[in-house]
């Protein structure tokens, strides 16, 4: 089946899907997005991505390429047309169409919205099973890691690095402090079982998936503690694991050649993973409202 | 005159230059490019910028998407279809087009190209003459400087405010220590009449220009040392300037609300200007191949 994606106004193959070459997304990265999970049919987190979307576009002071409402019935429409049951739903702004010059183009120029949807969310069950590997890498990042910007070179560079070392993911650090992952959400838990994860502050990404599992976990009756914690931290942990839009909650069982605990996945892990499937399971139409 | 862009193999008008939306470049900046100065008709340090864009390739494991004579042949056409004698070329190379992943696409993938040209090199020769102002800000950069990417959305924040400020440039700053501006090197002269400009180490561009002025200078017996300076200092400099590929040497006169110096454009850098002018007034159609 062919992909529809939606661009600038038009529902388009996306094979037909193209942009300005003087789009400020493609000379700048003057753009923001938002990858939200379709799990049968209908957005995880939808009014959580719509406000990260719009604080990433405030931050950045871009204007909204459309009303939440117009932007709804896009993505309800490109998920519509796509048949995505389970899958992703990707939405870029970008500053839109402008000679190339780095201030701002007039504020007359309208902010460019593209929408695309692909089949199937994450690694299949097996993988969280039996946990993964991550490497450990510098995070080479920006110091505005909190707005969710196409400018993902680094990133794109530290998973590159992790799927050659045939790990999941990459553990970013600032000088031994883990921040996050490459494309995740970074955890322990500590031998008192306190479940610890990095603060919002401008150094992560607030992850929408990190906040549904915090307040997932705090309901379960687990003490969950916003804190940055350190690589060795980490290497000590009872566990550590993941959590992200399609990765749901990954249990960490190695860190570069250092197995995580008994290098079995964790418990706590396992069990936030199986609640973190069970809100999935239980959304409905309304999760477009919600 | 409408004007002609070389896109992935073909020369149209920019209007209608476009690139598929999974273009990495778009969704991932993960892409490099430069821009070099055309001078009567011929580029300012052609080969020097080529050197540097194969370098930000090979530092991105990315392939090149033409040879380098290939390279030069469509530079030359677009240069010829857009009759530019002053003004710039713009070349892009991208990882290329292919499903949105982090890690890098199958080595199949080609890289995309692209090739705009403009008219207009630069602000007027009575700004130089007046000198202009900057503003000081935090350096929020990547830790990868020396690749000259796509990734430019710190630069474009901070030109932005500089030109709300209604300043020439952004000074930017680690913890204090200036790197550079955000599409220019910095400079400042000492008490002792040496001019100092930042090492080329990842924390910045090796900007071509700024490699040029340096032989310039050290050709007509300046001392030139290479070295980490504060913001303090270039407080108390005896002047401060800016190199860029359109800005040539530019004088600060200003940092903020502080005057450099009396307030008046140095003599140094207005004599490494009128220098640096003769160079680029000194260019033949030999410079392609140099």
């Amino acid at each position: 089946m062919s992909h529809i994606a939606y661009v600038n106004g038009r529902y388009l193959p996306q094979r037909l899907a193209q942009v300005n070459i003087e789009d400020r997304g493609y000379q700048f990265a003057d753009g923001v997005y938002e990858v939200m999970c379709i799990w049968n049919g209908v957005p995880a987190d939808y009014a959580a991505h719509v406000v990260r979307l719009n604080r990433s576009l405030k931050e950045l002071r871009m204007a909204a390429p459309a009303s939440d409402g117009a932007l709804r019935l896009i993505i309800q429409e490109v998920v519509r047309r796509n048949l995505v049951e389970k899958g992703t739903v990707y939405i870029q702004v970008n500053r839109g169409v402008s000679p190339r010059a780095h201030p701002f183009p007039s504020p007359n120029v309208k902010p460019s919205l593209i929408v695309t949807a692909k089949h199937g969310a994450g690694p299949p069950e097996s993988v969280a099973e039996a946990g993964v590997k991550v490497i450990a890498l510098p995070d080479l990042r920006w110091k505005r890691c909190d707005i969710k910007t196409v400018g993902l070179l680094p990133n794109t560079l530290a998973k590159q690095a992790a799927s050659e070392a045939k790990a999941f993911e990459a553990l970013l650090h600032l000088d031994g402090t883990v921040t996050e992952a490459s494309s995740s959400n970074a955890w322990m838990v500590t031998p008192d079982k306190t479940i610890v994860t990095h603060p919002t502050t401008n150094s992560i990404l607030g992850g929408v998936t990190r906040a549904t599992v915090i307040k997932i976990a705090r309901d379960a009756g687990y003490e969950v503690e916003e804190r940055a914690f350190t690589l060795k931290e980490a290497l000590k942990a009872k566990e550590v694991f993941l959590t992200g839009t399609t990765t749901f909650v990954m249990p960490v069982v190695q860190i570069d050649e250092q197995t995580v605990a008994n290098g079995s996945p964790g418990t706590i892990a396992l069990d936030l993973r199986q609640r973190y499937r069970a809100y999935m399971d239980s959304l409905t139409e309304a999760a477009w409202n919600a």
